[in-house]
């Protein structure tokens, strides 16, 4: 059975300005004014955000690739699955490939599509990409200037146990748990690809 | 077995400077300066957001209370669970009742807090906290000028498939789905308290 987001009555609203709110060295917001259903006026901010991805990297003996890392607006480190934003232009896939391979290290020789999360809908335009790769290649990590982050290996039970606790608050790492659980049921089944049938389409693609 | 967010290596950034990024009538950004582990200087730019909550509210016969709404930053109608800020100094049990109440007229008998969600760790300070709630008494919804919402109920096992196909992309709705599904098999068991509990526990702690 499926959901739909059509509607009966008619909820969108309408822009009738937009404006620059701030445009900071990360931060990029609008105000607009809008027309609400009912016809009248209101004002909506939000952030204008380039898209992100994120991976769930499994190694051979079925481990999981995370990261301890320090997010500044909440004072404290974070356990996450590996992610970053993606470069202007740049395809989702390369971009997990490339922020997996900075981040930690690793290459995988396959790799799969799981989905996408909203994760503020409310105020940013943000939307994250979930890859899960396998055939995990070690190799040396190449991470940002400032960048600071660790990489461990959990399984997933200890890492599902962690989200259950409160242990593992990010909100995208809880999304990814939820298909990492039902992918390892057999309930929500992932087309893999393999790092050859991928760079083929891509030479087909830009030819 | 847990995971811990402690690290060998330190990964802490510590505050040199902050500043007023810009301060809309819904968002408040702040641009600090700081020190990052390597004895270097960074800027750091994030929300201040009050916190939210989100309640998963069960009917008698299993289904669960949802909504579709439009979300102006992505420009679509969105299906949620029914979700609010917290007002100044809010206690997150006393919001969840008030906006389960305020958007879908439903009161319930018995809730139960499971856990939290930090939805957007890279640019805001934002949690929100999740409530599951029962024994539902259906009455009048009170929504806030300006707002438009439809309210409808799903049978869970439709709400997952919907996740599953893509076509519920909401972050905090989606980690909701993990403590549902995990709740419902029985894996994540939840601490229910019943209204008169609730209001006994309120009473004594003003008292």
């Amino acid at each position: 059975m499926a959901l739909s987001a059509a509607s009966s009555t008619d909820l969108v609203e309408h822009k009738v300005d937009s404006k620059e709110l701030v445009r900071g060295s990360f931060l990029h917001a609008k105000r607009d004014t809008v027309r609400l259903p009912d016809g009248s006026l209101a004002q909506r901010e939000y952030l204008l955000h380039p898209g992100a991805v994120m991976v769930v990297a499994i190694t051979d003996s079925g481990q999981v690739v995370l990261e301890r890392q320090f997010r500044y607006p909440l004072g404290r480190v974070m356990i996450e699955f590996p992610a970053g934003k993606l470069d202007a232009g740049e395809d989702p896939l390369a971009c997990a490939q490339r922020e997996l391979h900075e981040e930690t290290g690793y290459r995988a020789t396959a790799w799969a599509r799981a989905g996408a999360t909203h994760n503020a809908i409310a105020y940013s335009n943000e939307i994250i990409h979930l890859y899960f790769a396998k055939g995990l290649v070690a190799g040396e990590r190449q991470l940002d200037a400032g960048e600071f982050l660790e990489v461990f290996t959990a399984p997933p039970e200890a890492l599902l146990a962690a989200v259950r606790d409160g242990q593992v608050t990010d909100a995208k790492t809880q999304f990814a748990c939820l298909w990492l659980q039902n992918w390892l049921s057999g309930q929500w089944p992932l087309q893999w690809y393999s790092q050859a049938e991928l760079s083929a389409a891509t030479a087909t693609a830009t030819a």
